[in-house]
């Protein structure tokens, strides 16, 4: 198992280029001047618990193992709200226990987790208002100079846990899944992971090449290799690079051109069939 | 007295992402290329030195001592407007003479400044647009690799200074402050400083949960605890972790709710008088 | 010639704090965790190759010899579009054969390129749809650790390049530039480089002084020192810190007081004729 290295990878909502991100860095750096910061994003929409568990489930293996990830999405910050610091997988990571960490640690079942209790480890007067830089800094950057996990709090058997969206099957017997988050670009993430739909295919009995898609009244075939494949302008759906399935637009952005965002609804037709 | 660390902490308002913080990166690195750059944010509003000023005081005491802060907020660039570099209290900054370090002197009354005059430490030919890059980072970096203040320049012993927005007695008797800026989550952020608010209560022999605030045409009372108190989509009033009073909404936006920015002004009542 | 240093440098579209970016990040850190990594900037405008030419080749310079630039903007990941990387005068660039690189080889005649062939050294399954991540930051990685060029594929002789805006003379004989971009506070960076303006003002027995402009119906004179000459809100033009003719106005915004953008045209009398 690889220990902690002093490089601690930054996930939060406080806004792309945020002086609270500025904060957090000085916290960090005051505990341990020589920690290598890298950031992940800033910009998950505010406060939207779930995007931050992609978005962080989406890059972290990515990393090297003993990175340190402090993530801080905390609509709950000053309340009854835990904070949790763990080992998931070869990472580590810090977080308040409010479900941000459930899809790492969904694919990381080897993880062990504590509760952050030991306050000789946070600064001094801690604000009720800012968490990240006043408890989580603090604890991320001793987990990454040497600080055991068994120091820094009880074990949490239970994390908070999000009920992340699923594809379901609906009346129709259609396949419905969902837009999790749109990408820079205006491609839309859906909840629909590469191996299940591949799943699917193969119980239907269907060449990926003839499903059919159906969004905002428009239909469109078949899964493409990539961003460009079909017309300019016209829809299109592919895997993406995160491993979910992604609507996007070649040439264009598929949030604009369809007008979907997160917890829109999307089909798929396993047989072209009749209209 | 803590030597100047081979950290620059960054602060400008060149814009999110801008690419003219790129080239600031580079003229830093250029200079000694073992530097550790740390940004705290780049999005200050467009030439508000007034800003800067406040963010850079609510952040630089978080950073380690030693670390050399590169602040340009610069609306005068290429004017007579000078520049300064120096140490206050344990930590160091170079910055146009133009009040950005206003806040930070007030804090650090122990303070030596020195106006950059010694061009032999700046870039070949400056250019009278960039000064950030040509001038403020050369010599950043110099002081950040072990060059003394004494080779920047002659002391400077008068920088210029912000006339700061304080809080006032209006006619009625009530105590008004002003909005000074929002923060990214649309909390907004007042000129009354947690200190004076608990002297004024003390003054006036009332408990701060019983002080009634008056904002946007809305009423409403006591001194929260948490972005979380009382009723989801009402107003509230708290410390914030920068130490001044922020007006606040639990799981909203101030600024959209209240319609305030910057400049706006806000009342406070010591009692709950009538109406 | 220097060696690659083991900094790499980052030029994409990927947006402004996008998640990409810190996927990007992990990709290099993991194959050497020892990297140094330094932002140029990310919102290069979506897929804008021109907008992305210009910015690398106004920063690149500024950062130290050996330098490793990872330069991505990248409208056709997944296509037949090939990938490049060498040295170009005392740095190394890493990018898509799409041109991106144009203006820092038109500035560095002295450079050898190579095209990305060797998969031995990517990510073991690059997607289709994630080069950056995939392809880009693995080769730039192992180029900054010691790579050699030679290893990384065969010699490309002919890259893409763009077609470059030139200034031309119109019909009635006056010189007309274009519009290449809007910089973060609003100048408007043109085609029209310091060098040749003056050279054509050598031709012309002009004055800069006595230069004449006619951009958006608005007619300004002379060669503005510094963005503050001139009345405040009066438009103005100057050189700009990256050797370009820009169109800027005192205390204000160009793009928006002459409602100009990306390829928008401007005029330039070389003497104040009558109206």
């Amino acid at each position: 198992m690889p220990e902690p290295a002093a490089r601690v990878a930054l996930l939060t909502d406080y806004g792309a280029d945020s002086w609270y991100v500025g904060a957090l860095r000085g916290a960090l750096l005051s505990v341990h001047s020589g920690l290598d910061l890298v950031d992940i994003c800033h910009s998950v929409p505010g406060q939207r618990i779930g995007d931050g568990s992609f978005i962080l489930a989406s890059t972290y293996a990515h990393f090297p193992p003993g990175t340190v990830f402090l993530a801080v999405v905390d609509p709950g910050v000053g309340t009854e709200r835990r904070g949790l610091a763990g080992r998931a997988g070869e990472r580590y990571f810090v977080a308040p226990d409010n479900g941000l960490l459930t899809e790492v640690l969904e694919r990381e079942p080897d993880h062990e987790l504590r509760y952050l209790e030991n306050e000789s480890l946070w600064a001094e007067h801690p604000s009720t208002t800012f968490h990240g830089r006043d408890i989580f800094a603090p604890v991320a950057a001793r987990l990454a100079s040497g600080t055991s996990l068994d120091d820094l709090g009880p074990p949490c058997a239970e994390p908070v846990e999000l009920v992340l969206p699923e594809p379901l099957w609906d009346e129709e017997g259609l396949l419905s899944g969902q837009v999790i988050l749109a990408d820079p670009f205006g491609n839309l993430v859906t909840d629909l992971r590469e191996d299940r739909l591949r799943e699917h295919c193969r119980e239907e009995g269907v060449d990926p090449a003839d499903l059919l898609f159906e969004a905002a009244g428009r239909r469109f075939g078949g899964l493409s290799r990539t961003y460009h494949d079909g017309l300019p302008g016209e829809p299109l759906a592919l895997i993406g690079s995160s491993g979910y399935l992604e609507l996007a637009v070649n040439r264009g952005s598929a949030r604009r051109l369809l007008g979907l965002g997160p917890g829109d609804r999307f089909r798929l037709r396993f047989r072209q069939e009749g209209p």
